[in-house]
């Protein structure tokens, strides 16, 4: 049985999280192997489904996602910024506004 | 403007490379920025789009897959395998036989 590879990456693989609908790639981030146990556990109402790559060292999250924004900016997404004529544009728009978000 | 980061990981940053039609995670990559340069420039006919996340530290590129196999196991995208009742278990059909391609 496949086995998740944590030690190529120091104890940590990165993990792509897309919506399970729209299969929009909302963000990628780097999970340990206990994060990996408590998404098991506790993560079942928002993972949808898992998947692991043929090297089993990256996973693959599809999501339903809560809240509108994954994104600490404010976007739905990370990915925001498109590549058009040679500059990265901003191509969504922002769900909140961080700078009321993140008080101190 | 946004520029890559590639100072994070040592010269390398993460692309996720998805297909630009049905929005299917194809396989996670890593890319110098040599690489990017050499993208930019001749892989205008499989690139469709290229986003950059918030701290400029991720790609996702939105390809047309050409040949229909991805993965060097022979499947349409590395992400074969499902969780599911607590394994991994292969989802997808194989697209070629890496024993039959890879000859030495």
């Amino acid at each position: 049985m496949a086995k998740i590879d944590f030690e190529k990456g120091n104890g940590l693989v990165p993990v792509i999280v897309q919506d399970y609908r729209s299969r929009e790639v909302l963000m990628v981030a780097y999970m340990n192997k206990q994060a990996w146990e408590k998404t098991k556990k506790t993560g079942r109402a928002q993972v949808k489904d898992a998947y692991i790559d043929c090297d089993n060292d990256t996973l693959l999250l599809q999501v339903r996602q809560i809240g509108g924004a994954a994104c600490h900016e404010g976007f739905h997404s990370c990915f925001f910024r498109k590549r058009a004529n040679g500059n990265w544009k901003v191509i969504a728009k922002r769900v909140f506004d961080p700078k009321e978000v993140y008080k101190k």
